[in-house]
């Protein structure tokens, strides 16, 4: 037992390509310690799927062991599946003032508010969480408030973990990086680094957020007369700031649209997140009330969300607010994969309303929250591990990551690209993978978490395709006759008015399938029959339009 | 009659979001004349669409008004629906050699070479096709042989579309583009200019394709033990003919794997536009005869195509070939938007199999193949129309383009950003909108040519989302009983062996809307019936689950 409790154990239980994003387990003698806990969005081919959670088995059968959850920052890829493990789970949330601000709007959503044992922290303090001491580390991301994390096990074994970072030495609210800290404890001696991966493709320096608010400045100044729209992500209080600010110094009032959007904005405005001058906000339904020059609105769908409402203001079906020539739309934030469609749609929209857009590529209105290759080699040559476990990123990213940190100097050996579920086990001997534990996606629709998998996908997919055929056959159960002629129905396969030959034709394979059935006399043998049905509808389907629709074959007997 | 005569018209018939690209129709007096006859390829929510053509109508209505179909050069979107248009209307065809070659190889597929009428031109020469004067001007694009067009009509108007174009200076092949005979016809005095917008919102020059061949060649040099393997598209001739260059300076052997890139390496070869030095190219089932160094491999899947030669080698599924540790895999191209996420999949595989992978962003192994804004500028300074019709691209596109134009000097009302089917009229006195022919996109999916519209899609969306329940309900229908008890099917909705209860009680909600329709006493209005079973069944399921899925009652009389 001894030597089993001197091992800390480290494994990322969900998320899709994603590793260790949306949840990261440390777990020490008996003491579980969790870090982060968020979703992920579904792709293209999971279909119908609202968003996807870690596999929380494991968590769940040790319940009793959870000691706590750490949450580095309030973006839904960290938080966003706690609601879904706290229905399983009981522990104490461990958060920065603005992420729980953040948490408890989701909480009063899920009607948690009441069960949820919540314990704010700031950056500097150090917590103990069973007999894990967590340190949070500040650090600049996207969203105030992040931290990276200290870990220290009884037996000293230390674990740093970044969490989303960037470098930004000019951050909006002058809350550094806390970058000695990661030296010093660097300097101490650190095990194992687990570090941020998002950016590692990309060379160079993420530049400082600041830079946005010095664009923003320029569209204000060249835009004196018009409207100004920005659309961004909702969390992201440091650019809503800059906007706050260019237009408190032109006068402007701010109109916020979109329901997140106002949600985080008042959250952040209460906890002080956010500094916006007395009488300068204004609601959305006040807008025509000022001149277009007094006018700046900030809201959300900068992804081309079809429901948000930058999408239904340029296609004229916001209720307040909608797009009208000479209006400067400012789309502050980059595509995230596969939504690039859909935002090239929504900037020809407002192309077509005649207002001016600011975008990506056309315009430098977004910087990333994630450090690049020279910010992730300061924080190796800062923190210089022992052992090295990229994170955040998929496959791909973490072992371009092992190769940054190899160049550096690592050994290979001493770096660690792990799979969900693979466990990583640091001793004050060494490091080594040692086993795995369930781990994996799953897929929430509607109210149903889990109960939509590859079977329900498949068919999905199939439907989506070519549609369905839908084949009727009632008999008589004495006389084994038909009862009444067979019924073709078809949904999203063709026209029917198109097809009423092919539907006919349908008809005389359905009831020439079942006349062989009756001479072959193999009574009760509905499988059969059915699968007679299917092949032969599925033969002249394919002979006829080269397409496969699920075909279902209904046979009744009365 | 006479004034009608003046009048050349111009008006793009089909494609998605992008103008002019798939096809254009120019119109003087009883003469038509078809530039072009392309694809686009079908956006996410088209479920089930292999692709898309336009609209033909106005020329089969108008076919024996049809003088000849030009094509400007060889890729799928400006010649994917010839056959198709072919298989309605008869005209000959005015293409370059190549082109023509990729066309045959069409024509083979579709059983058309008999039927078609083929004439081969060059850059420089002029046809008439009906009473219009149609000149090809060389011009450089990501495919060898592509033409720009000089139309002219017998009462002096004079049109210049670019076709896709890019300005190479350095030509992989020497054939530059004629910008000296761009500039005497603009001397001369030019009507209208027609010009591809695809890369207006990005500043200054597309890099020379030469850049490629120089990172070729210095990847071959850096990797001088592993085989080396590019992806790229298959059209891309003189992205080939460099890694074939790389290649033979090497010493290595060349295999092509891919049905389409096979295809085009022969054609190309056999007409002379590619230059292998003999025995270079190599069976891919003779790669395991060669050590590592030895060999290239040429190949597809540049976009991620799950099906794509690159997947399946990926993925250890290709017959010949199997990635293995070490390998250099070159993916030369970029995304095409909708197209991320499959090939960070591939990409994401590759790391997997601990291959070298090259790529966009990580490495500039591709450049466009059309003119940035720096170039375009060139060639409206050449050209100087009077009236201006940016096409190629989207809404956005056209109108920036629109823009670039008249920063250059061109008033408002002299460009015209045309909608599908809107017609562009040109006299000597000057030009406007007049009215607009039926136009759009249709759908091919499978042999079905627009068989599939609008509520089949929406019928395969709403299946896709949460699939569907089928209610069957047997009666009597002189007792007006049920004959047996009502059956309930899902597919694509939940796992039906976690839904047992769900089932049950939707048997018991059909159960009972038939009971009160048979209360009612209502007899034959089955409408009724099916619509209480469906209104009961989807409160029940959108109560237990939040979903909302297709529901299909059924309703037999027996």
């Amino acid at each position: 037992m001894a030597t089993k409790k001197n091992k800390l154990k480290v494994f990322a239980l969900g998320g899709l390509q994603e590793i260790g994003k949306n949840i990261t387990v440390f777990e020490y003698g008996q003491d579980i310690l969790v870090v982060d806990a968020g979703i992920a969005f579904p792709e293209d081919d999971m279909l119908g799927i609202d968003l996807v959670i870690p596999d929380f088995t494991y968590l769940v059968q040790n319940k009793h062991r959870i000691k706590g959850i750490v949450i580095t920052h309030g973006h839904e890829d960290h938080i966003g599946s706690l609601p879904y493990l706290l229905r399983e789970v009981e522990a104490t949330i461990y958060a920065t003032r603005l992420t729980l601000g953040l948490l408890d709007i989701k909480f009063k959503e899920h009607k948690l508010m009441d069960k949820v044992k919540r314990q704010c922290v700031a950056a500097g303090e150090t917590v103990k969480v069973g007999n894990f001491k967590v340190e949070f580390i500040a650090v600049t991301h996207s969203i105030a408030d992040s931290v990276g994390l200290c870990i220290k096990t009884p037996n000293g074994t230390t674990v740093v973990h970044t969490g989303d970072f960037k470098i930004d030495h000019t951050p909006v609210d002058g809350g550094h990086i806390d970058l000695q800290r990661f030296a010093e404890l660097g300097k101490a001696g650190v095990d194992l680094l687990l570090c941020d991966s998002t950016n590692v493709e990309v060379e160079g320096f993420t530049m400082s957020e600041k830079h946005v608010g010095v664009l923003f400045e320029r569209i204000f100044d060249q835009n004196p007369d018009n409207r100004i729209m920005v659309a961004t992500f909702s969390s992201n209080i440091h650019r809503i700031q800059q906007v706050i600010d260019s237009a408190v110094k032109n006068y402007r009032k701010v109109a916020v649209v979109g329901r997140s959007m106002s949600n985080t904005v008042k959250v952040a405005q209460e906890l002080g997140y956010l500094n916006i001058p007395n009488r300068v906000l204004i609601d959305a339904s006040q807008i025509n009330n000022y001149e277009d020059k007094q006018i700046t609105i900030v809201t959300t769908g900068s992804q081309g969300e079809p429901m948000s409402a930058l999408s239904r203001m340029a296609m004229s079906e916001h209720k307040q607010v909608s797009i009208k020539p000479g209006d400067v739309v400012v789309i502050s934030a980059s595509s995230i994969p596969g939504n690039e469609k859909a935002v090239s749609k929504v900037v020809d929209m407002l192309f077509k309303k005649d207002a001016k857009v600011l975008y990506d590529g056309l315009a430098d209105v977004h910087v990333s929250g994630h450090a690049k290759r020279e910010e992730l080699k300061i924080m190796h040559a800062l923190v210089k591990p022992r052992f090295f476990m990229p994170v955040h990123g998929e496959y791909r990213h973490l072992k371009m990551h092992k190769r940054l940190a190899m160049e550096m100097g690592m050994a290979k050996e001493d770096c660690f690209c792990l799979e969900l579920g693979e466990v990583l086990e640091i001793s004050p001997t060494g490091a080594k993978l040692n086993g795995s534990v369930q781990a994996g996606a799953i897929f929430v629709d509607g109210s149903g978490v889990g109960d939509v998998g590859n079977v329900v996908l498949r068919d999905r997919r199939i439907l989506s395709q070519d549609g369905l055929i839908i084949a009727v056959v009632t008999f008589n159960g004495k006389t084994k006759k038909l009862a009444t002629k067979p019924d073709i129905i078809s949904r999203g396969f063709v026209y029917v008015k198109e097809s009423e030959q092919l539907m006919a034709d349908a008809r005389k394979v359905v009831e020439k399938a079942y006349a062989d059935w009756e001479n072959a006399q193999k009574d009760g043998d509905w499988g059969n029959i059915k699968n007679n049905i299917k092949e032969e509808l599925r033969k002249l389907m394919w002979s006829k339009t080269k397409r496969n629709p699920m075909i279902l074959p209904v046979v009744i007997e009365v």
